[in-house]
């Protein structure tokens, strides 16, 4: 057997933070880089038309090019990574750099949550590859476990806390007992959430990464625009509070199921038993809960962004490129976005969940009573009732929480409805999924 | 570019648990996998003496051969499994099974701890592989994290809780208040400890790993039998529980720590911060902490033994054979223990940590002030102390207990041979690591 080619050449296309991080491993560690993977990985083009990151992170300037066309000829780059983000320029970067021959590499989730399909395919036809790992949960390699080391294994769920922002935050409202509006603006000042926070805090994040790892996983096509959305944008800190008494941790889960008829995705903020390992992961650290059906449960934890972490597994997937294992596993196994088939997805209303439901009741006899009546005709089992004190932050009424055993989110719906209708609830009632720990099947 | 060969032939040499489950996986789930593979893995040959638990697993009978001579000649088998156990025998095995020009996949920890480098090396001659991760943690991919999506990082650090039956022990003493001699029994009526359970609980089993472990995330040889070992046969629950009230959790781990001037290996019972996320992992779970310079802390966590998760990372790594990324990455990756040299590895006296020392001291003044007069003497910093009233498990004397900052191992052993001297402390101290948080450096 011989040794493959001993260099790749690299264009990083787009440097701003995760661009600059990469540009710095593959330049100042570059020996650390030979020496673990006994090839070079040869920074050639660094293309962008600010290099502000990339001077302060100390990277060559004779790398600094702004023609991306100029760089795409370039025959002694072999691999294009783009660290654009966005979905317009970045999937025209991508397919100038599949045309002009060169493998591809990207952190892009939201380019391979909305055009995976199309991009993967066009690599496919001239024999290249895209890696992806830098895409989801940062610099912990999830796809290195879901296209490798769990080969042997039926997906049956994923269950992740994928957005660092929405982690960050709501681990500070529990353990600091702030609002939402102060952990945000904290989370600002410290740099962990955007200006303009909507993409982490509305779950649009989470479910392009749930798009992405829900593919690979299951082998089917998950539409992006079919899974059903809540940020926890619209979370009170009572029910953290709340929730902690019963022994839940809130997180901002995406999740994805097998069931007997299709696939159930949804990304919403849910209880979770302070026992689940997920449970544990506190600030910008991000997990992945995979459950196979040989190993069971196996979980993935680190840092889900931030430009060294993101940067590791982007030269990780370059490296795969230079050491021929990209093609080869992008050849032969059969689970990429282009050659899979839509998966049937199941509507909002057909998931099975346990719910956490808060309403504030009128103080008088009977009250909850009529509650659980309508609870019982929507065929909804109650698990546990707390009842409290009137609680500063809650307005009028006395704060009832009923937990439900396992109930049909329609029906949840439909009952609440009802409930708030009945003149003796005062306000809209609020509910929370309760995701209890998935049945391992060591089949 | 073509698909590479659509099948691959294996033989399973060993089935007892793990071969049985493998033999399964490929049987049973042939289609999942083909599904998942875009290639066919088949088993040709199951060869062992007693085939009781193959049965049970239902494997068809037409597999079983006892003559491994006449299944290493058979020209449709391109890998063998080897899952039998043990340095003697299986050494045997691999090595005529690379004779006869077979890849190698196993699970065997103690034989690739001892005889890694001679085995990889007679592999590399051939142009074939040895796959190996089922070796570590059972079903968790551990090494695809470490040859695979970490690979651009230099790595710094591992710590494992990588035996399962002394996790369950200690799990099981710190919930439910059982003395080690009680737990073991329960561990061992629930088939989760051997009737000889010397290599698991006197951390031997932990070592194996460890040295193949750091061996590959070190870039270095490690010699097992230069690793201070420790079991958790001399736990005493006292200390578990002033450990918990220290915000402690006591667990086995595996630690490899590069330091300046070389790496420190050891296993023992450690105290670790009930805020890490190795703290969490309880029962028979197991979990592999890896520090990377890139990517800061990431964590691998699932079940680390049993049948089924340790044959998925066996059937994982045959698929890597069977789809040559195998071969690309043994022919490429420069860190397997053949073409490493041997680690610096630190003598026991030369490891830095915080100690937990108890002591049961005499009841009279001045007592307290002897001991930390020793140990100020010897370098030793405390951190805090906390005397109990006296314990009924801990006979004579007050139980004080004293907690340091970092401190020199040989210093501290040091310090309590003279303070078991001193004539006021009732028996010997005992001394117990505490592992703090290791420093990330996001570089």
């Amino acid at each position: 057997m011989t040794k493959r080619n001993d260099t790749l050449g690299v264009a990083i296309v787009g440097c701003g933070t995760v661009g600059a991080a990469a540009a710095r491993l593959l330049t100042r560690d570059a020996d650390i880089l030979q020496k673990r993977l006994g090839m070079k990985l040869e920074l050639k083009r660094v293309v962008d038309l600010d290099f502000t990151r990339a001077r302060e992170m100390g990277i060559d300037e004779s790398l600094f090019y702004s023609d991306l066309d100029e760089a795409l000829a370039d025959p002694s780059v072999g691999a294009v990574a783009e660290l654009i983000g966005g979905t317009t320029f970045a999937k025209t970067v991508v397919e100038k750099a599949i045309a002009a021959g060169k493998h591809v590499v990207t952190a892009n989730k939201a380019l391979l949550a909305y055009h995976g399909s199309e991009l993967f395919a066009q690599a496919r036809a001239k024999g290249l590859s895209i890696g992806f790992d830098a895409s989801c949960v940062g610099g912990v390699p999830v796809f290195s476990a879901l296209n490798g080391g769990l080969l042997a294994n039926r997906i049956d769920a994923l269950f992740g806390i994928v957005n660092g922002t929405c982690n960050y935050i709501l681990t500070q409202m529990s353990a600091k007992g702030q609002s939402y509006a102060d952990a945000l603006a904290d989370a600002q000042a410290d740099g962990l959430a955007e200006a303009d926070p909507t993409l982490d805090v509305g779950g649009g994040d989470s479910a392009h990464k749930l798009t992405i790892m829900a593919s690979l996983g299951f082998g089917q096509n998950m539409d992006i625009d079919q899974i059903p959305l809540q940020g926890i944008d619209t979370l009170e800190l009572c029910d953290i509070q709340f929730g902690k008494e019963l022994g839940y941790v809130v997180k901002l889960l995406a999740i994805a199921e097998r069931q007997d008829d299709g696939i159930s995705l949804r990304v919403r903020p849910a209880f979770i038993s302070k026992d689940h390992p997920l449970a544990w992961v506190s600030g910008p650290f991000n997990a992945l809960s995979v459950y196979g059906h040989a190993t069971g449960h196996t979980m993935y934890y680190g840092r889900g962004a931030g430009g060294t972490p993101t940067a590791s597994a982007v030269v990780a997937d370059l490296a795969a490129v230079g050491l021929g294992t990209a093609a080869v596993n992008f050849n032969v196994l059969p689970f990429y976005p282009d050659e899979n088939e839509m998966a049937n997805q199941l509507p909002l209303e057909a998931i099975r969940s346990r719910y956490y439901l808060r309403m504030a009741c009128d103080d008088r006899p009977g009250v909850l009573g009529k509650v659980t009546q309508v609870l019982g005709r929507h065929d909804i089992s109650i698990s546990a009732v707390l009842q409290h004190e009137p609680h500063e932050s809650l307005g009028e009424g006395v704060p009832v929480i009923i937990t439900t055993h396992q109930a049909i989110e329609a029906n949840v719906q439909n009952a609440l409805k009802e409930i708030a209708e009945l003149g003796c609830v005062c306000d809209k009632p609020t509910c929370i999924d309760i995701v209890e720990e998935y049945p391992e099947e060591l089949d």
